[in-house]
């Protein structure tokens, strides 16, 4: 029988926390969060059993899930570094970004610990365990950023998973962070200022602008995103993302450009391009 | 019973005859399309009577809709101030801007005839009449910036697109294109150049990306917008769109800046202001 310790019980915390259930209902899993709500929602719903604060969980288990944000993740790995923790535990996360959490499990691999890192794109800016689902993560993808868990270990964890209904890739760390610095960080910003460009804009001209288009809507529907996780987002991940916002800025100026000097060749091949590069996008859902 | 006569049966043109048709049933529709197929499906469904040409349609008809890219529009208009009309006829539009056409709308005005300008905010990628539907404009804002059409006839046509469900928004030239600008043609570019940092990027990753998340699917979702038809809106409206642009850049420099310097502070303010005026921006639909 596995005990499974997940620290940090919000959305995807005990997201995971359902889907491991539903793998194994003989599975134990224990759980610390500074919000007793986000426990007593999953106490109630049988998911989990109790709440423990970190060392004891740590020690407990067969299966480590850190689920904190990850600046939290960081200071997790180097705390267990320093535990006695059960022989042939795995240690895993679900933090947005792998570079740096791979860093920091350097000292716990070193002692011989198995780390596996992970990421599933969640795509919600809800937050707690009051919303979590056994399906949040389905069609989805979970990034696997293996750091030395044996091969047979990481077939064990996803069949652990299995009921989540994930889209497993496997990367290292590097491309991982600039994949998901292109296709969320970046987008996300870019939500963001559009945002802000328009809204306001629209507010000043004290008319009625009307029924929000769908365009509107889509290109600005994840400026809903939480503020607190995206400014630690973005204050981690600095480096990937200015690269990023540099290389959207100079096909902004590209596209700009051509407009501004009425160039109807170079404007039809980016929109054609884009229109081309988007449609076979949506043929992977 | 009443003739009306529209020029251009592409998804607009021919959704707006499906529209009065079935607030009119008697009404006679006539149409003029360079593509028979647009023609052919719109007299096949018992919504246009024929095809005609310009000339015939517009001298023959009561109501005269201009619905081809707004180029045509203009030089429509010019041409329309040549020929004699009906006593009473109303003259109007679909395009995508209003302070050019209003202004090649003058001569005809200048002639006694009626004009008003409208503008339905479709939403769709899709084209031609094949493609129209009666509830295309749905819940959508239709626009109508009055030249010199008297408060009864605007009723009246009103009353025509009746079944359309439309959100009627009564805007000067200016104010329209203002704001066509910043919630339309904005997003739209903003969506080209990050469908074309993004996609080409992760291409040259040649890695499995997995599932393309919801947020960059709604982010880069209008990047499947006809490119003929936006080279020829960035064309036509530069400098209402180089100026969003401009305003645009100054959001995305404000956050790259915030999150160069680490500045918590200022990230944190940008993202909850977008947060609060996304969720009001919800509440209106």
């Amino acid at each position: 029988m596995k005990t499974v310790f997940i620290n940090g019980l919000g959305l995807i915390g005990a997201t995971m926390a359902r889907i491991i259930k539903a793998a194994n209902p003989a599975t134990t899993i224990i759980a610390f969060d500074p919000k007793q709500e986000n426990i007593t929602t999953m106490v109630d719903d049988g998911v989990v059993a109790s709440a423990v604060d970190f060392e004891t969980g740590a020690k407990q288990a067969d299966l480590i899930i850190l689920a904190t944000p990850v600046s939290g993740i960081c200071s997790s790995l180097r705390q267990l570094a320093e535990l006695d923790l059960k022989s042939g535990v795995l240690v895993t996360d679900v933090g947005s970004s792998k570079e740096t959490i791979l860093a920091a499990a350097e000292p716990l691999m070193n002692r011989g610990v198995q780390f596996l890192g992970g990421h599933p794109m969640a795509g919600s800016h809800l937050t707690g365990s009051k919303n979590s689902r056994l399906d949040l993560f389905a069609n989805h993808s979970f990034f696997l950023v293996n750091g030395n868990a044996s091969p047979a270990t990481i077939k064990e964890y996803q069949a652990l998973l299995a009921p989540g209904q994930l889209h497993f890739s496997s990367l290292t760390a590097k491309q991982h962070d600039q994949l998901v610095s292109a296709t969320s960080h970046l987008p996300h910003m870019v939500a963001f200022a559009l945002t802000n460009t328009i809204i306001p804009e629209v507010d000043d001209m004290a008319i009625d602008p009307g029924i929000p288009s769908g365009g509107l809507l889509d290109t600005t529907r994840i400026a809903k995103a939480d503020p607190d996780m995206w400014t630690a987002i973005f204050t981690s991940e600095r480096a990937d993302l200015l690269a990023q916002i540099d290389q959207f800025q100079k096909q902004l100026t590209r596209l700009r450009t051509a407009i501004a000097v009425d160039d109807q060749d170079s404007i039809h091949d980016q929109l054609q391009a884009a229109n081309e590069a988007r449609l076979r996008l949506e043929e992977k859902r």
